[in-house]
């Protein structure tokens, strides 16, 4: 073990560039979602950007999608299906105005994100879950699951974008 | 390098963890920013996520912010000033509704991110921005940096944040 770090610093040392330790695919924790049987997982908060929307109406949220190392890959390559392994999750809180962020316009105009109101994970696996599409999918909140009667409203509505792979975001180009 | 690429390899192996390779801080590209002669920093669009917004009025925008390592590491740990070397990004994209999202729903409530609107950058350096609080600020659009009036523009709304050491956007709990 003290050689294998040894490795690592010769690599930061030869490359002059931080690393940033990511967790395999198939690392995850905690208790697993009904129906799907998916756990949440672990580092998700630290995945790369796929977009950002707000859902108006009884959401009432802003949200931001992200995806581990085979969603991204698969989002910029743009191809369809995506394979096995792709994960996209969906980080969501509440939509609430800012008055700190309106001093700057002098007009109520920003809104920002409270606190926190669940995650939700596609899970690709088209053997597993070879009757939803190749999908799995689950909800959380502090790391505990929704009940089956929630998990089971997921696929009907992911299945109106079928032609999509049955994902709804879209991957937002660089500005 | 070759002996450099069985280095990887073999951490790679060893870990089972996939491993991204960020950029130091300091690489960048590109015709530098007026005023601050700030450059677009290398893999921007990797970081991690700090927060969502959504901006009305003349903006029209969607938008989410995100840190470089240091920046990270210092809105988790919720410690103020910054240090040097925190670079904070927030990428801007058009607000559009979304018809595709709204079937589900039945209603028009869904929002989403269109056509990329720019890019803005904070980069602490308490030395050199000194007389700006400690940070200097950059907007660019396709890697071309806007012009000097647009930049002037940015440290008078920043300071009316100055007790939250110039940063508007605060980071958003992990749901």
């Amino acid at each position: 073990m003290r050689k294998f770090a040894y490795f690592l610093v010769a690599v930061v040392a030869l490359t002059g560039a931080p690393m940033q330790m990511g967790h395999a695919s198939g690392d995850a924790d905690g208790e697993a979602s009904p129906i799907y049987g998916i756990k949440v997982p672990l580092g998700y908060r630290d995945w790369r950007v796929v977009s950002v929307a707000h859902e108006a109406g009884k959401n009432n949220d802003l949200r931001v999608v992200l995806g581990n190392d085979i969603a991204i890959k698969a989002f910029r390559e743009g191809k369809l299906p995506y394979p096995d392994g792709t994960i996209i999750v969906r980080l969501a809180w509440s939509y609430v105005p800012s008055a700190e962020n309106d001093r700057v316009f002098g007009r109520s105009q920003s809104f920002v994100a409270g606190s926190p109101i669940n995650v939700q994970f596609d899970v690709k696996d088209s053997r597993k879950y070879g009757s939803t599409g190749g999908w799995g999918f689950a909800q959380f909140k502090n790391g505990k699951p929704a009940g089956a009667a929630v998990q089971a409203t997921c696929f009907p509505c992911h299945a109106l974008v079928k032609a999509n792979d049955f994902v709804f975001t879209h991957y937002s180009a660089t500005p």
